[in-house]
């Protein structure tokens, strides 16, 4: 995603301790506790302005989620939003996908989605993709038994490499669309991405699971 | 693939002991055999008119192959094409690949091509899918450990379900192309269907292999 500089962002969000979970680096947290644990938590991984993760929360009212951005320039977008409609099951996490472990217990999410995430078209850079099996080491940690991946893209080529590394992984696939328009899924959630790339060419998408220990 | 009447195809086939290899229903035969063992065997299951075998066998010629095709009316072209350009190391087989682990020992065989095989559209006709898990079981039977399979095809949906089918099988995916003839893939093997097929949409890529015993 291209980032614009956003004036004051930092200081708004700063202010927004009531909307933002904000997590300094290497600060251990339990993000998952900032709800009421007895309902399930979905979290979105490079949640982006917060389109997709607002609409899924406002529909699904009792599932808790959170958001999370590590971009201040554009999880402003998300609070601005949150901040206009306020949605009481939705939260903005400001962190890396890298520190995942460090703020979601073992076994606390039920479901992780990514959308549109960064392809990292360059090979040297597939460690950064954030379905390479470093970070699918994380999503198995963090994810409760029978817990799915849930992943759209118009990358191509993101979405090839994330078939073979999730399929090398172990993970196992519960739904493959190469063209999820065309599939006509009533419940799908367009993101911001989506809404432009799809003209350009099909969308990707795949949920999976990891294998439970026997 | 639609089929046409060819005349006399039956007859002509019957005639040509020295080329196609026949093998009425329920009789036991080791196709490999027709071969000198020690060298490699590759197979292509619904081999159609015999274009990408051919290619292949001409390219690979310490390679042996055998492209097997159920149909009399098309099988009929593959043989034209053969008598009119003999290659020694082609076979070709009329069989059902439900027959499968009857012709080919355990073992036996070093890859199996599958091209733009019949899509079986209804959900009812799963099982008729050349990569559907019986299908697959087959496959294992008879290829040789790290044996793989290499499958194209045009159709969405019979990609969509190979990649489920496959992964849950528990085979790994060691290519995945959604676009193989924007991959600019030099030693790509053009099929009568690809010819026709790559100008309306991608043509897709998977080469995937069994996981061996621990």
């Amino acid at each position: 995603m291209r980032l614009r500089n956003v004036k004051d962002a930092k200081e708004r969000i700063d202010e927004a301790i009531d909307l933002i979970i904000d997590i300094p680096r290497g600060e251990r947290h339990d993000l998952y506790k900032v709800f009421d644990q007895s309902k399930p938590l979905e979290i979105e991984i490079g949640a982006g302005k917060g389109q997709f993760a607002h609409t899924l929360a406002k529909r699904q009212t009792d599932v808790n989620h959170i958001a999370i951005e590590k971009f201040d320039s554009v999880i402003i977008r998300a609070l601005e939003k949150l901040q206009d409609d306020f949605i009481p099951n939705l939260f903005l996490a400001r962190c890396d996908a890298e520190q995942l472990t460090d703020f979601f217990a073992e076994n606390s999410v039920n479901k992780i989605y990514l959308n549109f995430s960064d392809p990292w078209p360059k090979a040297r850079h597939d460690k950064r993709r954030l379905t390479h099996e470093n970070f699918l080491k994380q999503y198995e940690t963090i994810l409760k038994p029978g817990g799915v991946l849930e992943f759209k893209t118009d990358n191509r080529k993101l979405f090839e490499f994330s078939l073979e590394s999730l399929n090398k992984y172990g993970m196992i696939f519960e739904f493959v669309s190469l063209d999820l328009h065309q599939d006509d899924i009533e419940d799908n959630i367009v993101t911001e991405f989506e809404e432009r790339f799809s003209k350009l060419g099909p969308i990707y998408k795949l949920i999976a699971r990891f294998k439970e220990e026997a």
